[in-house]
């Protein structure tokens, strides 16, 4: 049962969150040695103007 | 100031978050002896598209 | 896989945290309609110097 | 990489989740004396049917 | 009933912390308008065997 | 800045973390298009006694 949350941007196309909850299930499958119908991955989607880097929001960047 | 978190599948009766809330706050009292006033409970609903088992995305099972 | 994280204070006996991740189990199943199978709860047990509730810490309260 | 998450109700105005972020990751500068361009900050907005104090939904309070 | 958790490196003096909560608590309370009394912050220690950035784990850096 | 957060048991080799670590970046970094020095990741190590599945606390398991 061990559990993967990942948060970050907006992730548009479906085969991208195929091949990145593949890629994280694998890594976890590995590192702890369990079967992969094990490992549970949770996609968490964020707001650019719910993260900020610095103090800066994201949407307030400029470049 | 116990904290329960809840990550599951989108809840669309009202009544279930209730009870659900309810039992989850029932319980957290009980185990740490604290009055149910000091029990927060988040109920996060995920999107099939954002949650994994196995390396397979919910939207994606067949049965 | 609905997944449940309690955080609150060390919780000493063990049946107590059997009776907890029970109950929530319990709550779980009966709100998502799913088998307990697929509930997962993971306890966090906090230091009194790790929690502040109004901005002061639990190990500073004097009642 | 210290990482902050504040979770609570959604937030209208952009110039309050500036302030809220700018202080919270001031305040994290501060205390791991570490440069501010190192702290993320994650806002997680819930809906009032999806948090329940002492056992109720804040979309069922009456005051 | 905002919630606060901030993960970070070990904090050794205790008046750090509580400089560090009552810091955060003051910007959550600012931002939603709420009473100091409603925010609840969690303190998480990582060790540095367990974070990496850019893939490279805190306790394997050189400088 | 995406956030992984990986919880599972103990891991006692530094070697898995680092190749846990590498391995869930180089994913996260493919995904979201991001360079890897924004990717942090944490890893949650839980005792078995505050982790259950269907309502079994893992120490308790037989087999």
């Amino acid at each position: 049962m061990p559990h993967i949350n990942v948060s970050g941007p907006k992730i548009n196309e479906l085969d991208k969150k195929r091949a990145l909850t593949r890629a994280l299930t694998d890594a976890a499958a590995a590192a702890y040695d369990m079967p992969r119908e094990t490992i549970v991955v949770i996609i968490n989607e964020n707001s650019p103007e719910n993260v900020s880097v610095g103090g800066q929001l994201i949407v307030d960047r400029t470049n």
